[in-house]
């Protein structure tokens, strides 16, 4: 009953604000092209099998750079070019954690440093284990409890939401905070359990950030099997962790954001289609981000490739270090001001490769509504899901300016089980969900094009 | 502005079907149940590393039996029993297919029999290969030009379908009907191309048929890759083929589909919940369809563990004999029919244990209205799409007594990379999908338990 209704309802709000069956056409061409003879699971492949990971500062982000100029370049983009951004240079290095339960042998951990963390400069350190299983039962903590120890934070990802994103957001305060809390109360460094959906022993890497003037101690992360068998030692025993790594900040660079356009009939503000170029310094990128970046070049090819008449700029941006810093999202606005660019729309997909859902869309009510006028046109994709909500990191500096901004809204149940480790690799990825996801982008992108 | 008409009129229609802030309150109760404590994952693990593939009439299937016996025991149903079922017994055995191009060697291609298909019974069939790219091209040939020749039927897996069963319902006609077109014709025998959304050279296997009384010659399927390679040899040249297989229909066994319930507490008429027991010979059954099956059981313990009185009774089936047969389906119905009960909602899980989307419903305007008028309820776990269609093969003969049945919908796009191949394994299922399949599976019927 409500269907129906909705339908007619639908109906009169085509007269209100612009939806025909061209549109629904359209739609099914942009579809038909991409699920055919789309060219990003290919690209994909290229980019994770021939450059792999890409963190920002590294030689192989560079490789990327280059990758993304030629394939703007291939898609049929009118101009390409690079924006200059000065990023953080983190490194590993070698690393190794191994505990000792009382008078045992020294057992080695699988486990990752986070990303940004200082490590011990080459040398042991160690001391005794403690652990706390949340933020509350270390706040009651006294800093005499904590000094010289190590920290073990045991919070573990909250199965039960149906959105993983939630889940996520729920216990990633553990991984940014966990070094400046520890650090705070004397502590040696910090244990993490990773920010994982899966049940297995993958260690998840990830940024965590000093306080200004803080110490800068190191911080681990180990996988979920790793930190159930640690939390069992430490039931009955006295568990000794040492740590040695040799990961740190290692200064500054000049690089690179990748930016291809093809420039509007009629009017030149730009539409902004979106991922990040860097990924973290293990796997291969491929849900995050390498995702994002074929899915907006498709974009660009389709429009090129069916002759779509673009009114406004459609500018696809491959953004620098959005991992660890964010400065290529916050120099993309910086620049957009200066050159007092009109930005219309920029949407991202930075959130894996997977079957999407819907769009996530962060804009006044009357555009948001505008949007979701459109639905029934974007139900036959498989996309119904258009809210109000956070549109993704390297978009906020243009939604800070006023720009409308969006985010792809992928299926989320497998994305944190192979977020920042070894397991994102582009074997993960499906080709029809991958597609399905470009087309989704083009499709909102031509109705913006056209309506605004 | 559609979707809040739409949620006042769903307020409306609280009053006139029923749907309460209980029934969000133990919608959230069921996920988080399942979510947290679910065992249908580890019992996955099981069945598929301990057992394995489980094709009907196999020593393997009547291991899976009394692997489900016992789990429906160890869920809580109040009673277990086995239905007997005659069932066909079909093997595989050794098998073989080589191409000689032109003088060439003879090349082995990767190829898999057609389940139901007899074999050469060990000798050496050969001859040219002609290939036709569709049903009509092959309708053209005249039996002159078919007769003694291989049928090489090169149909690809259309992809710009948006929901993948549409594509395979439109190419399932020449893998079940190619060696009786072949056969009309005088050919020796038939290779279809895979019914595959994948890149890749997985051959898949599934049902053939003959028509009755009809010549019973060999079908085969070889995957993506070698088709591509083979359309391309016959380009310029001619091409023999030499087929040796030893596979066949070896009569009939007595088996069992396995039932297992927790009783009604006020009405002992029947809601059923379930999915396929056996499996293709090949792979591990794991979507198709262990996830079913665990899926179903975890219903019925999640029934338990939370002490949801069910009104009626909730009958988890197990079916015997969906991929080369329905035996199970069909028995079951003749018996509930036998014995008049009533039966007054089945719902089967047969299409992948992939995240689920929405609920397809055979059954009359006003049971489906009902269903959609919960639609609020069921939107936070990503399930929004109820409509009305097929809805799956172990439930037809109860749909055909009248009995409003349903079936699971997940996510279709990764389903027929893998359907029916060595690739359908454990490892290909994600927990979290599978887990949200079996809360609303939980959801569905606790609703129906409650208000019909």
């Amino acid at each position: 009953m409500k269907k129906i209704i909705g339908t007619s309802l639908l109906f009169l709000s085509f007269s209100v604000f612009g939806q025909t069956k061209e549109d629904s056409i359209q739609f099914n061409k942009i579809s038909t092209e991409i699920l055919n003879n789309g060219k990003g699971y290919i690209e994909l492949k290229e980019l994770t099998k021939t450059i792999g990971h890409r963190l920002s500062g590294s030689d192989s982000y560079e490789k990327a750079v280059k990758w993304a100029e030629n394939k703007l370049k291939d898609a049929g983009a009118d101009k390409v070019w690079l924006q200059e951004v000065m990023v953080p240079v983190w490194t590993r290095g070698k690393e190794s954690l191994k505990i000792k339960v009382r008078d045992g042998k020294w057992l080695n951990l699988k486990m990752l440093s986070l990303g940004n963390s200082e490590g011990t400069g080459g040398k042991d350190i160690s001391g005794e284990i403690i652990m706390v299983k949340s933020m509350e039962e270390y706040d009651k903590l006294l800093t005499e409890q904590v000094k010289d120890k190590i920290v073990f934070f045991n919070y573990p990802f909250r199965q039960s939401f149906i959105e993983t994103f939630k889940g996520y957001s729920d216990a990633a305060k553990y991984r940014v905070n966990a070094a400046a809390l520890t650090a705070k109360k004397g502590g040696k460094f910090a244990i993490i359990r990773s920010l994982s959906s899966a049940f297995d022993d993958v260690p998840h890497t990830g940024a965590m950030y000093y306080e200004d003037g803080g110490p800068q101690i190191p911080a681990v992360a180990i996988g979920n099997t790793t930190a159930d068998e640690l939390a069992n030692y430490l039931k009955n025993n006295t568990v000794l962790a040492k740590l040695n790594s040799n990961c740190g900040m290692k200064g500054e660079k000049n690089s690179y954001s990748v930016i291809g356009e093809i420039t509007g009939k009629k009017d030149k503000s730009v539409i902004v289609v979106g991922g990040h170029l860097d990924s973290w310094d293990i796997g291969e990128g491929a849900h995050d981000d390498g995702a994002g970046i074929v899915q907006s070049i498709e974009v660009l090819r389709t429009f090129k490739k069916l002759g779509i008449q673009n009114n406004h700029t459609i500018r696809v941006v491959c953004f620098a270090n959005e991992e660890n810093g964010v400065r290529g999202g916050v120099q993309y606005g910086k620049v957009a001001k200066e050159n007092n660019e009109k930005h219309i729309f920029a949407i991202e997909s930075d959130a894996g490769g997977f079957t999407p859902r819907g769009i996530a869309l962060q804009m006044d009510n009357e555009k948001i509504n505008q949007i979701k006028s459109w639905t029934e046109l974007f139900f036959p994709y498989g996309v119904y899901n258009f809210e109000g909500r956070y549109s993704g990191t390297d978009l906020y500096p243009l939604h800070d300016m006023g720009v409308p901004t969006a985010e792809l809204v992928p299926d989320s149940q497998r994305y944190f089980d192979i977020h920042h480790t070894e397991e994102d690799t582009f074997e993960k990825v499906n080709r029809r969900e991958l597609l399905l996801g470009a087309t989704t982008m083009t499709q909102i992108i031509y109705m913006i094009d056209k309506y605004w």
